[in-house]
C-alpha cells in the first residue's frame, strides 16, 4: 500500500467526478446516491434490462448489490456486468446476505462465474459464504464472529482474482498478496442500515477514479470507518442513530486528504 | 393488560434481537429497516418470490405492508405468509390505503383469507374498510374522523381472531376482549410519511420477542406515539418535519422501560 | 405573472390539501412523499398497473418521473396518464436523465405523444433532449452548460403546448409566451439527490391546487430554490449535505407567503 496514492484519491475523486452506475437494493438506494455525491462522484441508478447496457457506456464504475435481488434485477445485473467488462470499467460486487438463502447463493455464484469483478465487499459471513464456508449469515447481518477476516480476504481475493474487502470491527482489504487493516470505526455503524452498501458505493467512487483498485478499496473502506468514528465523536448529548446518520453524511462530505492523513489508522501486515 | 409485561419488552427486544422480515412498500422501506435497528431488532427486506419462504425460516416475525403493492410482491406475500404460519411466527399486516382501490381490497381480502395474521395495524378508515365499512380512505391517509376506533378495533379483532391496532389521535389496541387506549402522540406524526409503517415494524419487533401479541402491540404502538411526543417537545426553534423525523428515530433508539414507565399514558377500558 | 396569485398559493395548498399521485423512481420516492406533506399536500405513490387508474380518480395531480423507469412502471404511467387526462387533472412530467439512453428517449417520446401533460420540469440537458437537441446528459445530471435555458423553455413550451420549467443556476419557467426567471438557489441543491424530483412534486402540489399551471410552476420551482438558499444560510459550522437535506425539508415545511414575498427574487422578461 502506498499511503500517498490512497490519500490523493480524496481530491482526485472530486476533480474527476466519476459516474457510478448502481444496480442495487430498494432499501438503501437513496443513501447510496447521496453518499456518491458526498464523496464527489455522481450516481445513476438505472435498473431496467432495457437500458442498463447503454447506461454502462456513460459510467466509470458499476456497483452490483443483491440486497433485495429479484429475477428481473438479476438479469439487468448480468447485462450490465458484461457491458462493464467489455468497456473495461470496474465492477464492485456487494453480496448482501448471500448466506441467507439458496437463491442468493445461486445469484452470487452466477454473477461471479459470468462477470469479472474488480472488488468484492462484504462482512465476514458473506465473504465466507462466497468461498464455500459455513459462516452463518443471519438475514443481512454479520453472523459468525469466529471467522478470521484476514484469512477470508486473502482466500477470496485469490479465488476470484480481485480485491476483497471484509468489513468488521477491524476492516480488512486484500489483493491476494498484501493485506491492510483499518482500525477506525464505530459500533453505531452497525446500527444504521446501509452503511455496508454505502461503503461499496464509496469504494466504487474511488475505483471509477483510478485503475489501482487496491488503493481505491482502502480509500473507500477507510472513508466510511473514519467518517463513522468522527460522526459519533461529534454528536451532541441525546443524539441517536437518526442524528448519527445525518452526521455521517456530513463527515463524508467534508472528508479530505488532510483529515484522512491525520486520523486514519491503517496497519499493513 | 399487564403493564410490567409490556414494560419489560423494551429490554427483552434488545437482548433477544429478533429478525423481522418485511415485505413492504418502496416509500418507507429504509425508515422501516432503521426503526427495526433503533428498537433493538434486526431487519431483512427480501421481497423476491424466489427466496421469501426460505428467508422466513430465519425470521422471528413477518411484516406484510401493501403500501405500493404489485402483483409479484403480492405473490411473495402469500408465499411468505404461509411459510410464517407453518413455522409459527407472527404475521403483522399493515393494510395501507386499503379503501382506496378495488385492487387493494382484493389483495387484503385474499391475504386475510389465506393467511392467519397475528396483528393488524391501520388507521380507522383502513380498519373500517377491512371489516366491510365505508370509511373513506383518501389515498393512504386517514379519511373519516367520524368512526369509533374502539368499536372498529373490537369488531375487527373478533372478525379476524387477532390483535387489532387502530392508530389515531388516541391509539386503540384490542384483542377482541380487552381494549387499551394510548393517549401519547403528536400531530406531526401525521406530517411525516411512514410513521404508520414504522409503527407496524415496531409492533413486529416486539411480536418477534414474545408470544403475547397483545402486549407486543401495546409496546410497539406506544413506542411510536411516545417517541413522537418526546421528539416534538425537544425540537429547537425553527425545526420542521426534517428535524422531527431525525429526532423521532433518536427517541426510539433511546426508549427504555424507565422512560416508557414515566411517560406513557395508557387507559384500560 | 401575477405575483399575488403565486403568493396566495402557499396558503391555498395547505387549506385545499390536494392529493398528489406519483409514479416515480425508487431513489427519491421517500423524499417526494415527505416534501408533498411539507408543502401541505398529501402523497400517494401507487405504481401498479392493477390500480393506478382507480387511484387517479382520487387525485388532484399526477407526477410521472422516469428516474428508474422499467417496462411495468411505464405501462402504469400510460394508464394513469390517460386516466388523468380524462379526469382533467394536471400531469407533471419529469424526464429524468432522458438523454442518457435510447430507452428513456423512447419512453419520454411515447408519454408525450399519448398523454397531454400540463407541466414539464427538467434541467437544461433534459429539456434539450426532449426537443430533439444534442445537449449531453451525463447520467441523470445536468451536462451541458452552453444551452440557453430561456430559449429551451420557450421552444419546449410551444412544442408540447404546456408549461416548461428548466431548473438550473437560474430557473426558467415559460408558458410559451411569458418567461420568468427565478434567481434564488444554492449550489448544494445539486449535491443532494432528489432535489429535482422534489421540485416536480412541489409544482404538482400547487398544480393540484389551481388551474393556473404557470403560477403553480413558479410557486413550486421558487419554493425549492428559496428553501435551498435559506437552508444553506442557516446551517451551523461543520454541517454538510446531511444536515442540509434535513434543513431543506424544514424550510419547505415553514415556507409561507410572507417569507416568499420577502425573499423570492423573480424577473419577468
Amino acid at each position: 500500500m502506498n499511503r500517498k496514492v490512497v490519500s490523493d484519491l480524496f481530491s482526485l475523486v472530486r476533480s474527476r467526478n466519476p459516474l457510478v452506475h448502481h444496480i442495487t437494493n430498494m432499501v438503501t438506494i437513496n443513501d447510496c446516491a447521496n453518499v456518491t455525491l458526498a464523496i464527489g462522484a455522481s450516481p445513476v441508478m438505472a435498473t431496467s434490462v432495457e437500458e442498463v447496457e447503454e447506461m454502462v457506456q456513460l459510467a466509470n464504475a458499476l456497483v452490483l448489490n443483491i440486497g433485495t435481488i429479484q429475477a428481473e434485477t438479476f438479469s439487468a445485473m448480468l447485462l450490465a456486468g458484461k457491458a462493464a467488462n467489455e468497456k473495461g470499467i470496474p465492477v464492485i460486487f456487494d453480496p448482501v446476505g448471500v448466506g441467507a438463502t439458496t437463491y442468493r447463493k445461486k445469484v452470487a455464484g452466477e454473477l461471479l462465474a459470468k462477470i469479472s469483478v474488480a472488488i468484492i465487499r462484504g462482512n465476514a459471513s458473506e465473504i465466507d459464504s462466497l468461498i464455500g464456508g459455513k459462516g452463518k449469515t443471519r438475514g443481512v447481518d454479520a453472523g459468525d464472529n469466529s471467522l478470521d477476516s484476514k484469512e477470508l480476504a486473502m482466500k477470496a481475493a485469490n479465488l476470484f482474482s480481485c480485491v476483497v474487502v471484509v468489513s468488521g470491527k477491524v476492516d480488512i482489504v486484500s489483493n491476494g498478496k498484501e493485506i491492510v487493516q483499518i482500525e477506525n470505526g464505530d459500533i453505531w455503524l452497525t446500527k444504521v442500515t446501509g452503511t455496508g452498501c454505502m461503503t461499496s458505493t464509496l469504494i466504487a467512487s474511488f475505483a471509477g477514479t483510478t485503475d489501482d483498485y487496491f488503493s481505491a478499496s482502502i480509500a473507500g473502506m477507510s472513508a466510511m470507518s473514519l467518517a463513522g468514528e468522527q460522526a459519533r465523536r461529534k454528536l451532541s448529548e441525546g443524539a441517536g442513530i437518526g442524528q448519527f446518520k445525518v452526521k455521517l453524511m456530513d463527515e463524508i462530505f467534508h472528508l479530505d486528504e488532510n483529515i484522512w492523513g491525520k486520523e486514519v489508522s491503517i496497519l499493513e501486515s
